[in-house]
């Protein structure tokens, strides 16, 4: 591991690492953010999955998480959202390729050489996090947009990995918006029957009820993507039907961007708290 | 005026506007942001003025300031850092031309034809916002680096226009640095006694009693610039020469970087607040 960049912040550390992944196939940039500690004390963890076109500084930059972070004693780990460097295949549009990882496995050429998104967060960088900071096994999992996505398909396939997760604007049915039939058509191929295991809303309605975690989405009502590719309410009635503890808040005014994100991130930062310190 | 973004944040709003500026003679770009009202309540501003390299949006975007200026009912109103356009000249250094514009009026060719932040600030930006939006005449200013510089160095040439002034590893003392050296030759030409109008250690030297006005500044102790360009020990000896009140903490382990300003942005808008809001 590089260290590639170290600031003192609200008496923590915000830093960014390099590594080569087994996983993916690629070195790829994490950024961490270590709040002051006491003692020997190991740090709960949380998880910020960032969304289409953003990398590892997006969240660590404009969020603002630090200081609520810093007082509750949460590290911070934001992965990159696709594999990175010149052999990695990539599109044209935003929303395919570099950037756009979708934390999925693809099975497709010329995808399954590099993205395995979904093996790298659930295993190779926890694992990493384990073996090189001061943390605890509790974590939990939020993101954005295509990182609420992949927050919420991270906790629904891994029973018992997460304490809690939440997500901002999240894109909760893939399979029947533009951008996840976009992406998975190309990562996974044409078969729309194997896309189900990557879907919130398909995953819930699979789940078991002992699976169930506390589970927190914030939609602004203002989001330009909100018909066309987020569509909340539908994860919404899939949780009614399994009884999964689910709060949807819809925020009026607020639109996709990160002064969104910012303006409630200390909310979902108190709601992990109160498992992930229990 | 034209409004390039809007967002909520925060429950208020945050701009992104466009106007024609006689002064600097080009198109200007500055971002504010204007916290919930009620009633019919005029806002006290903040002026916030950047460091080298920036524009209107790295503070809007990176210092997390909404949350308490929201909380507190100030406007933020944040300039860009020089004349902007095609025709504007610059310079291939980061740190002369666009995006280092100095906060002062230059005398020199090619610069004298656009480069008057200085009046810029004073005068047309004030009397826009105003004019514009529902705020009061009660205003203070504040900056990082080259900004620093800009706030103290407004502040101390115009006794009464703001109410406490502020800054994070502010250039107190430009004519005995490099940065300050080679942008006063540039915009003010040869002759150093000129540029004595322009530095806020000679400003508070030859200050009167009755203009001092509340001062603080943070600076962190791992500032990479500290020693070579910052110095603001210099300024704290000739506030004590002159019993001005000025507040220095050096804050340990803290660099240059928006993570320093993000940490200590809510002490600054609580210091402004006890004189805004008198």
């Amino acid at each position: 591991m590089e260290l590639l960049e170290e600031h003192h912040c609200f008496e923590g550390r915000q830093q960014r690492w390099r590594h080569d992944s087994r996983v993916l196939n690629c070195a790829m940039t994490f950024s961490i953010f270590l709040p002051p500690v006491s003692g020997n004390a190991k740090l709960p963890v949380l998880y910020w999955l960032s969304g289409l076109t953003c990398n590892d500084e997006n969240f660590t930059t404009k969020a603002g998480a630090q200081r609520v972070a810093a007082e509750l004693g949460i590290a911070l780990v934001m992965p990159d959202t696709s594999p990175r460097g010149d052999d990695v295949a990539d599109d044209a549009g935003y929303d395919l390729g570099k950037g756009a990882g979708f934390y999925l496995n693809a099975t497709q050429t010329p995808w399954a050489q590099h993205y395995r998104m979904y093996d790298y967060l659930r295993d190779e960088l926890p694992a990493l996090i384990q073996a090189e900071f001061a943390v605890s096994d509790r974590s939990a999992i939020s993101g954005h947009s295509m990182g609420g996505h992949g927050a919420l398909v991270m906790a629904l396939k891994n029973p018992g990995k997460y304490v809690s997760v939440s997500a901002f604007a999240p894109i909760v049915n893939p399979t029947q918006v533009p951008w996840g039939q976009k992406a998975f058509t190309a990562y996974l191929g044409e078969d729309s029957a194997t896309w189900q295991a990557w879907d919130s809303c398909a995953l819930m309605l699979a789940s078991q009820p002992e699976q169930a975690i506390p589970t927190l989405i914030d939609q602004g009502d203002a989001d330009q993507f909100l018909a066309t590719q987020l569509q909340p309410a539908v994860l919404a009635e899939a949780a009614r039907q399994k009884d999964w503890p689910l709060t949807l808040r819809i925020q009026p005014g607020y639109d996709h961007s990160y002064y969104f994100i910012a303006s409630f991130i200390e909310d979902h930062l108190r709601f992990h708290a109160q498992q992930l310190l229990k």
